[in-house]
């Protein structure tokens, strides 16, 4: 299929000259097909088509030096507009919806069926990767477009939805585009502001959205059949398994803490070993404790210390007060609080030893969404149809069947990323690996049975 | 002695107002009351006196909320004129010297004799508190003030000697006003610059001195029969000893190193733990290894981490690198490169352990400064006459003897603060300290011996 958007208002955003984008064009050519010799994969024109539509919307950025494309801006804008074509490409009806999502819907075999909604989010983290989120609507897209180019209509409707926001960078607040569909928008957020002072109420307006009807996007949970969503693993496991996909079981819940010790700041010539009270020795032992607890838990938890800040933070000063991080997340509920509290009760032992007081306070916690067993059957059965080994793993990281999973029983399927590296310029997915992920996708569409009765009501 | 220089040009600096001026007096003499009340001790008039100057000293700041003091400001002049009139009014002969060191010299039987120099510097870190450098210039000055009012005459010099600039906070570089009178100035730090864009040339023009000849403040070997220093603990050392004073053994050397761990950054969700190369927990690991390498040596070493920074530092991203500092210092130069070696080898082991890669660059060394067995030996004698316990100890922290080693030798003695306190508005000494630390010094001037022969030439 030819490209689309390449001309017109789109242009600017895509390529500095006709040069450029002729110059670019060849360019991906030439690296698709190195890729699949170097894959030994005879790569058919799925894959290549969602890859060459990754790379299209993956120039859509605020700066050509680093992809970032946040809520409400002009990227944002642009992407939405491209994402649509491809939809009406696809054969789809296609809007934006109330916060911005778009939103595109294939009949069934007769017109107002319930739907299978597909999808994933269009924006991005800064300096991101041009994957995350991106092949899961594009390779959802090339799903229809073929059943389209073939005719084939099913007994359910088929709608692509790409989240318009779940990154979160520009309100810090996630979720947004899902949420709006699944009804749970808190309209307490239109208050957040932005790094300039905007506020999202007032940014929304910009953008030709209306901030007071945003509960026009929600869904009732009665036209979904279910949310199943394809996604790059971000994690080094499938690679480790050598495999192209992975079955997802639950969306592990997180809780993040904010940790602090304080002991006795001194002068780093003058105060004895003995008679310290260092705050950066005891996070340091309560950061290997972290560790050990994590490393040593046989079902899955895994523990994070991001950020650090000794203070006053001087050479020559024994650190008075530490401020930590702890992000801990697990493939449920009952095992991260578990976890939660044997930590903090194993750090606290660490600084009452020390002598130090510790504070710990929880910033954030989410629950896990688990997969629907019914649904991950059907993406498992469809792996198995394509000749892989089923391969079931948790996803640490979040994504919008967390909001979706209020109105619709949620599946994904993980598709391999180099290294698993993500939210990074490196994140890179092989041709042969979208292509089979797209062909996944494309099996458990056309081999959907809804649940027996509807899940969500 | 009645309080000099709280009229004409000084007064800006010190009160707001004569008003101000009586509160503030009649304030210092409640307080003084209270602490000797406290400490269960009848004060004599040397420890008062020089509290009251403390305090009077410790109102010349850049802002009168935090103390601040620094080389070459108008601060820095209004300090050193109300220094220089203590210092004529104990009988000494004073002047500015080509550094900004205030310089106060008490002739001894006949003019012209080699002199015992006593001294510490009068500029303060930011935030500072008012006993760190003082305490040692105007305990001096009191000593020669009560010889003088005694008509008492030596059959050697006193000098006293207020350095400019031992902290370097405006051009990051140390011991300033010692090394012009050691004769080991570093023209080249003319061009070092400050916040501001200043350089150190043009602050000396400025404040009235001429950088091309800082070498007139340099003094003669022979001029000088020993340097001796009181100055604060600046650690809890005495306080754990219960003793108002400590007889230094030497001023430890010092190494600095800069550490930086590279591991691989990660989603925090997304890779198990066992897959990870977490710099930070690394750095943990290092960092309490570190610490049980000093607290396990029996021979004064003392380690610190003073720094620490995870990049990229966000809760949800395993850190991909980190930077540490490492100080360490032990009473001799062996036992300090000895520790560095072992240290690195040991970190190194901990980073090939965990697949990480560790680099350690040295950013600055110290040699160790031991003080004059011959001359420690008098300070001790005098300790002990007036009823102490002899207790020596290292200095960790460096001090002004560091650069006078080279053209004297040199001996220090510690007064107890308040919980190893320095560096900080809480710094704090006790009335009666103050006092003992002075009848040891006036004590250790009227027996001083010089050394059977010139122990520098």
């Amino acid at each position: 299929m030819a490209p689309v958007g390449f001309a017109g208002p789109l242009a600017p955003y895509l390529y500095r000259s006709a040069e450029q984008r002729a110059d670019r064009l060849h360019h991906w050519k030439i690296m698709s097909e190195m890729t699949a010799d170097t894959a030994g994969f005879k790569h058919s024109s799925l894959g290549d088509e969602i890859v060459e539509r990754i790379n299209q919307l993956g120039k859509i950025s605020e700066t050509p030096e680093h992809l970032a494309r946040v809520f409400l801006t002009s990227e944002h804008r642009a992407a939405a507009d491209l994402i649509l074509s491809w939809m009406r490409d696809a054969g789809m009806q296609a809007h934006l919806d109330a916060i911005g999502n778009v939103c595109g819907r294939y009949e069934g075999e007769r017109p107002g069926l319930p739907c299978l909604m597909l999808g994933s989010h269009y924006d991005t983290v800064r300096d991101a990767g041009k994957w995350d989120g991106p092949l899961g609507v594009l390779t959802a897209i090339a799903c229809v477009a073929d059943l389209h180019k073939r005719g084939r209509r099913l007994p359910f409707a088929i709608e692509v939805t790409g989240f318009a926001d779940e990154e979160g960078v520009r309100f810090a607040s996630t979720l947004l585009g899902s949420r709006a569909i699944a009804g749970t928008f808190n309209e307490r957020v239109l208050t957040s502001k932005d790094a300039e002072g905007i506020s999202m109420r007032e940014a929304l307006t910009q953008f030709g959205l209306d901030p007071d009807h945003i509960g026009a996007a929600a869904r009732a949970p009665s036209e979904l059949l279910a949310y199943v969503e394809l996604h790059i693993e971000q994690g080094p496991v499938l690679e480790a398994e050598n495999l192209p996909v992975g079955v997802v079981t639950a969306i592990a819940g997180a809780t993040r803490l904010a940790a602090n010790i304080t002991g006795m700041a001194g002068h780093a010539g003058t105060v004895p070993m003995l008679l310290r009270r260092d705050a950066l020795t005891g996070a340091a032992e309560c950061i290997t404790t972290i560790e050990e607890l994590c490393r040593t838990d046989d079902g899955g938890l895994v523990g994070t210390v991001g950020y650090i800040h000794a203070m006053p933070g001087a050479t020559n000063v024994i650190p008075g007060q530490v401020a930590f991080t702890i992000d801990l997340r697990a493939p449920t509920d009952v095992h991260r609080k578990r976890a939660v509290t044997d930590i903090v009760r194993n750090i606290d032992a660490v600084a009452k030893r020390r002598n130090l007081v510790l504070k710990v306070d929880v910033t954030h916690e989410n629950r896990t969404v688990p997969c629907a067993p019914w649904l991950k059957a059907q993406v498992a059965d469809a792996v198995a149809a394509e000749g892989y080994r089923v391969f079931e793993l948790p996803s640490g990281a979040g994504h919008d069947g967390m909001a979706m999973i209020d109105i619709a029983d949620v599946a994904m399927l993980f598709v391999r990323c180099r290294g698993g590296i993500s939210h990074h310029p490196d994140e890179h997915v092989e041709v042969a690996d979208v292509e089979t992920g797209a062909r996944v996708l494309l099996r458990l569409i056309e081999n959907f049975r809804p649940a027996a009765k509807p899940a969500k009501v």
